[in-house]
């Protein structure tokens, strides 16, 4: 057998110590994988003492994570302190000026200084592996980056924050509104005290941003990426999108058009037959478009210590079997850089719900606003009647672009007859 | 750019020149993502004036395909000829001593010398790719070997058979039974005019063997796989499965029980709402689950020229990124030889459909026959009222072995009342 393999490991939380527990509980299983087994030459962390599921106290400590990247004795760094910028950015970069591989959990980095980072890691001529930072323990990026190299890939989409994906599917369940259920959430954990970076969209946004670049083999671009979040969906649109056969879900979805890239996460309508249509809770999906080998689904857990703790050691399998592989499908000097196509050149279709006083002339004028802007309809419901009371009118349209469905609205807005401003929603045809 | 990496083509049916074609269309994405261009040396095949997908007039031709396996000038050999041994063996273990990776997607061949070919690959310090070989395109040997390298799997099944699922799928949304189903499966050409090989489970039993050795870290053990066709699936059960919550699906499912390896391959029912049960048509699926990453699914395309095509480029991808993996999990001489557990130990829930004549003590008589082999009914269901005359009895079981149920079936096939051998269908807990 092989000289171990020595790591360090930068941040003990969840997933650093789930890393550890797994390693220690199946050096055996690794080693014989590997045909050389994992040491663990040091870690680091803020409190020595804090309580942790893993007794660190035998093993090398350094209060500095940066000086510990930069040790010679190591063969690989794993980051997992988290945050787009700061010592967790500095802890890479110093393991790459090393001459150390880096495997890490953080996407939010990955999604902001990925090219950097990559180009480094070339240079060095070491790995950069990020398999736990998008769907935790689903190999997503194991997949996209080697399962389907051979294939021009047109789209990918998915299910990529548990959290949300948790909210949608009580919300469906239970009828209950969304702030009630981010409470519960909340209190069952599954939510964080501060659920922005989940619910707004943000953390999909970063999932999604890594995903197109290995994708599309073309630079990481975040600031191309449209996030909407869940909180505007209300338990009314929930019930009109069931009685249509389509379930909403917070999706980020990547795909080539006009020599561009689209990128945009958002609550979405989706066909209820659909696959990924019936992933719930905490569960994250991939669905990947090749032009070879179709669609291909990829279905886990896309979070928690265990899932994220057996991608990070994936990676570090691969590392001891010496694949060299390009960070983002090709080498970081080679990526693309694709313009991104602006969500208003985005071709869909959309539902839409209106709150308008029911009187003779509405629907006319609706369906004049729509005309105007050669926006097709699909289907349109009105439930209930109630002359001269507010009632709901509920509209699909056929495929249009963004710019034409925010210019109807807008008239629409604008009548007399309609209560309250529009709600939309885009269908997304899988 | 590296030197190109040197292939030759050992068959040029359906995947063969599907593999050409792809090699050819996307040649300049596969040698940005692999650094190095991949260059066609030769090709054999019996007939070289045959009519194909693509033009192979200017390759260099070898009548003998156990020769071209022996050139000094190829790093890879793509054997797609097929066949459990003769030539395709051959191939490879020349190819071996040449000292020449080996891709291939012989399922056949793998079940049944897998063990003596991963030996040859590794002593010769070279690879035995065969992610065509399970599942079409679906990237499913890589998603085990690679994605899952970290945990201990307990249990890994899936839909293995394009052409079963299908037939299985039309029968429940057509209510036919199934010699007329296979008819038209055949004239639409997803079924073989010797339909045996896939609706006898022989083919699902291959891929699983494959996939139970991959999982387990143990010697390929066809001889140890319990094989069921669907040839006995009737449309009265997928009636009564649907009434149940159930669906019927050919499953391969392979699980570690007291030292041994549980290897089964047979129609089973699943509960309606496992999203593997929602995986229809030609679709294939594959569910492992191991300690840390929980449960992980993995569908597509699970044959066709093109998604076998994308799996055969998928390896060859990973021939020129240098990675060294062992061919099943562990190096070949450290698999372990797990001993086969009988079909009659594998315990489980069993559906039962019995004929008999609807008088009073029929069912008391079952019971009994029940009861002396400890036996839990879960459910009794008797469809219609007509004394004198045959009725259905559908019964449900709690757990038990096979072979306390084969005992009291005999027991119960003896009744007087009981018309026609019962007809047992086991219910896989998922």
């Amino acid at each position: 057998m092989s000289a171990p393999l020595r790591i360090a490991v930068a941040g003990l939380g969840t997933v650093g110590s789930g890393t550890l527990q797994l390693l220690a509980e199946h050096s055996d299983l690794i080693a014989a994988r590997c045909g050389r087994p994992i040491e663990v030459y040091a870690v680091s962390a803020r409190d020595r003492k804090k309580n942790r599921s893993i007794d660190v106290s035998g093993m090398r400590w350094f209060g500095d994570p940066v000086a510990m990247a930069g040790e010679a004795d190591i063969d690989v760094v794993i980051e997992l302190i988290g945050g787009s910028d700061g010592i967790a950015k500095q802890v890479i970069e110093r393991a790459f000026a090393a001459g150390h591989s880096v495997i890490t959990a953080n996407k939010a980095l990955l999604a902001t200084h990925g090219v950097t980072l990559a180009r480094a890691a070339e240079a060095a001529g070491v790995t950069l592996g990020y398999e736990a930072a998008v769907a935790g323990g689903v190999p997503v990026i194991k997949s996209l980056r080697e399962g389907l190299a051979g294939n021009n890939v047109s789209r990918i989409y998915g299910i990529l924050n548990g959290t949300c994906n948790y909210i949608l599917s009580t919300m469906r369940d239970s009828g209950r509104e969304f702030a009630e259920v981010l409470d519960e959430a909340q209190t069952l954990g599954y939510a964080e005290a501060d659920p922005a970076f989940d619910v707004d969209g943000v953390d999909t946004a970063h999932k999604l941003a890594i995903l197109t670049a290995l994708a599309f083999g073309c630079e990481v671009n975040l600031a191309g990426v449209h996030v909407e979040g869940i909180r505007d969906v209300s338990a009314l649109d929930i019930t009109y999108a069931n009685e249509l056969g389509y379930r909403i879900k917070l999706l980020g979805v990547a795909s080539r058009s006009n020599g561009g890239v689209e990128q945009r996460v958002y609550p979405c309508m989706i066909l209820a037959d659909t696959p990924i249509a019936n992933v719930e809770g905490v569960f994250n999906a991939v669905v990947a478009e090749g032009d070879y080998v179709g669609t291909i689904l990829t279905e886990g857990r896309g979070a928690g210590a265990r899932p994220t703790a057996s991608a990070v050691v994936d990676d570090l399998i691969d590392c001891t079997r010496g694949a060299r592989l390009p960070t983002f499908a090709v080498p970081a000097k080679d990526l693309a850089s694709l313009p991104s196509v602006p969500i208003e050149d985005h071709v869909g279709c959309h539902y839409v719900r209106l709150t308008v006083v029911d009187r003779p002339g509405v629907i006319a004028d609706i369906a004049a606003a729509l005309r105007d802007e050669e926006i097709s309809l699909e289907a349109l419901l009105q439930r209930g009647r109630a002359p001269g009371e507010a009632v709901d009118v509920v509209i699909t349209t056929h495929e249009t672009s963004g710019l034409a469905m925010d210019n109807a609205l807008r008239c629409i807005e604008r009548l007399d007859s309609v209560l309250e401003p529009p709600r939309r929603i885009r269908i997304e045809a899988l």
